[in-house]
């Protein structure tokens, strides 16, 4: 049976809670598929930390072996389900990380490539979400906080393990957060949950993406 | 037993669905409270046409005599609950209404005062939605359409029923809507349907409203 | 010759400059027209202070006798030069004043009516406005705070007033104010200067609004 | 004597003008500095077509053997100047450009690195900018239509350059684009070139950028 691995981080910035550990951890042990295709699903909290959500991330990869990874975080303020396209390999926070770092304009790797991009099919993920009725979209910036670290380190690690695939989705607020932050756009748990679902088929299941538009001009 | 009565549009803007409707639809037959504070809710739609939905709105308050009326419209963009506080007297319509009208800078009521302030304790409203972590505001515009319009018409109609409360609730779009409206914000229609009931309970309990800040600087 | 009054704000909200002041005060002593349609503009700064503000304005109606007056305030983070349609009779301030006071839910005029409409006409300033390559809407909301107190507090002095238009503008930051603001739209002087140039001259010229649409579905 | 080149785009997506080349047509032939610091600005334009736009970058740093290169473009409904961090190795155009090409997910150079990061000294030139008045920030994406294609193109053009700094600017509409786009932000010609005066000798002045947080958390 394939194992998928879901990660999400611990709450940061403040907040008593991360919609994205929230998500991932209701989706732990989730079975599914039939046959040749079926998988389980393996759910694990990062540290909100620069290096150490990158070590714990290189550990649950030799740890689970997974063929599948999708690492999940809050983007507070976004809209919808956005899937990224691309990490860089820079950190510059704008707020301290759970250790009281802010590390700025740092490499991840050091001498490492500049960016890699998903392996996920992004765009056939995201026509599956708005399919069943769920805001989504492509994402051309996954930030330069710890999301982009771990996207990051997630894809510097896959480098070398051929087959498996990773990317990273970012996700709202949740609706209690959204109320204690006017302005604020926000998305129910059992939505997110459904989405995750939806991106853990999907990425299973196509193998090559589908070709359409979904950039931005600037 | 006291009666309260909720409206919502029919879909417009090439909408196939209008969350309002839905939303006061699921609360159609609602009872609540007990002994002298129990109340029944009746659900009612109304058309998303100048003069004619205020033509509804009236005969409604006739045959329902409500105690309570509470008018929800869609607010396609915004991200919470936006409890309105004031209708002004003017129709100045950015599209066409379901009548294929596009009334500018009309009266509602010839003659009428430039504006009414709703009755609800809107304040209130507002925390007892985030108290139960429903993103919520107050809002200072309802626009210069077909809301704004009922809105008006209701409170001017209200002015004759001593005792009466009369508001309006603007609501975001569903996800479905949003999953073809990319960029624009969506809550769940469970999360809009409890929304409604905290509405209507805070709006038949609370009759003075809280004192606390909710206005703009512009 | 007739007397045009432009009243800007002192700074306020912790800015050491208010763009409002800074684009009337450029205009103070402006001469247009000719002969029957003679004009001179005198410029005025109001205190950014509930009642305070009202009575200066109150004051600057008796000694000035302008037959057009035109309110100027600072709406930091709008993009555009907003012609506002409505003000209402509420204070409900976000923040405090410049004299420490936070109305909240005060009528400004008991008793008085709920809301005055601009006797601009806010439609002609609008194009006026776009065709010289200015940007600029009108806008259905002047919030709850100074501006909104003062363009209510105006428009009420009118109503006894045959014969003198009056209205309010809200401008975006200056440039140098959204360099501390980052996010934050901005205008340049000369461009406000400008714009209100124009908003003069159109306001004195055109009797009749035109008739576009210029609402809000929402 | 240096040479510093600065391009700027025709006109795209049906605007009669393009801000890029207004702003650096104006600075062609502007000579500063004295001694070994003396430096005059070379401006061109580049078709807003992809591969059109970096056959012409190719042949201008041929031509031109600039010191610094600085590609400027429109970012319609940014409110500032935004430095771009980096360029990504994709093409995915959510508009047609000027040749009718809509490319998807195609990379811009096949086999090249995921990713380009700007050789200027992006914080110092945001730092600079905001000193002189002028709202700017840092942007963590370029987009992925011809305006990232010509960065991504410059830096792997520049790879084999030792010496030779480049790097991209987004800049917001002009006013009087905005004025036809209702609720877009703009900012005067005469302070994107200002702007850019201060991003080209800011860019010539700092060897080693400055290191202040200037991230996103999403």
């Amino acid at each position: 049976m394939k194992t998928v691995l879901l990660t999400g981080f611990e709450p940061f910035n403040k907040e008593p809670i991360n919609p994205a550990w929230e998500t991932v951890r209701a989706l732990d042990g989730w079975q599914g598929g039939a046959g040749d295709e079926a998988f389980r699903v393996v759910a694990r909290q990062l540290p909100c930390v620069f290096g150490a959500a990158n070590a714990a991330m290189s550990a649950l990869l030799d740890e689970v072996r997974p063929v599948l990874v999708i690492a999940v975080g809050q983007a507070g303020g976004r809209v919808d389900l956005t899937v990224e396209r691309v990490a860089i390999n820079v950190d510059d926070a704008p707020i301290k990380d759970n250790a009281e770092q802010q590390l700025v304009d740092a490499p991840i790797v050091p001498g490492g490539p500049a960016a890699y991009f998903s392996t996920l099919p992004i765009k056939a993920v995201v026509a599956a979400l708005r399919a069943a009725g769920l805001p989504a979209s492509v994402s051309q910036t996954a930030g330069t906080f710890v999301c982009n670290h771990v996207f990051y380190g997630l894809m510097h690690a896959l480098a070398d393990r051929a087959g498996v695939r990773g990317g990273f989705i970012h996700i709202p607020y949740l609706p209690e957060q959204a109320a204690r932050h006017p302005g604020m756009a926000s998305m129910s748990l059992a939505q997110m949950i459904e989405g995750l679902r939806i991106a853990v088929q999907t990425s299973l299941a196509v193998s090559r993406d589908t070709s359409v538009a979904a950039g931005a001009t600037h």
